[in-house]
């Protein structure tokens, strides 16, 4: 959990209004739901097996009990129709300066282009990052994501960097 | 800190006997100065000024203090030669994977190509990763990096991702 997150956050878009706020246990279900309606985390062992429910809920508990790390959903009419996740980084880089990583950002796909997505990422840069007071916000997207990067470039965020992965072959999905 | 590390590691390189251990605040001189002997981390402000010198040190004890988080450093001969930064990201993606991301990392220039800086991340990605059971090790690379780049490829990683940066026009620098 980060304490500082000026949580619920309640905004108005086109599909109407909605809450942003810290997600609970039982919104586990609808997080798996999100991340397994998407083709590229579908190819990464996302999708919504029943088998990996325990992986998941067990990471849900994980992230809502570290220190700096949280996880929000978006309600819209007492449904989840969007998730994200934050850590803060301390760091030497840039005077010593806070990051905010985010990371898992989906939005319903019969909601994209409703603002809702782009209403909580406004929140993550004008509100959550100043008082968490970071000096930066940083995230990255599948090169494929085109449709992402337009959205990100249209927050203010600079595609200034490539962002590198190694697989773990020894991974143990976390179940230690 | 991150108890798991399996921590010190000491390495052979074109260079001599390395050692790769967890920082104390007395290395926060040399990481200041590693950080400012680099083209571009000096347009990001990191150029050692003096006054800077609280910011980095209160980073320093915020890093060590901070569980999930790691500052290390590579000491050859007695002197701090390199440095880089470790944070545990937990997560529900990836079936709830947890990921390692690496910030900053930094070699003395005149050690570069010598071996020094790919003994230590393949300590990442062959010996902490698998210790602390993440299924990923990720790190963004300013685009520019292009000898960088061919670095982590060489490890194994894939560019396979753009890292967007939002820089907090109301970011503290972590004086908070």
């Amino acid at each position: 959990m980060i304490d500082a997150l000026p949580l619920p956050f309640v905004f108005h878009s086109r599909a109407g209004e909605s809450t942003l706020r810290r997600a609970r246990l039982e919104d586990a279900d609808a997080v798996i739901a999100l991340l397994a309606d998407d083709a590229i985390s579908a190819t990464r062992g996302d999708v919504a097996s029943p088998d990996d429910r325990p992986l998941y809920v067990a990471a849900c508990e994980r992230v809502l009990a570290a220190a700096g790390n949280d996880l929000l959903v978006i309600e819209l009419d007492g449904i989840v129709v969007g998730t994200l996740q934050l850590t803060v980084v301390p760091g030497m880089a840039r005077r010593g300066a806070l990051r905010l990583l985010v990371e898992a950002v989906r939005v319903n796909r019969t909601l994209r282009s409703s603002g809702i997505g782009s209403a909580a990422m406004r929140w993550v840069t004008g509100a959550a990052a100043p008082a968490l007071g970071v000096a930066m916000v940083q995230l990255t997207s599948d090169a494929t994501r085109t449709d992402a990067h337009r959205f990100y470039e249209n927050l203010g965020f600079e595609a200034s960097h490539l962002g590198f992965k190694f697989v773990v072959s020894s991974g143990q999905n976390a179940t230690a």
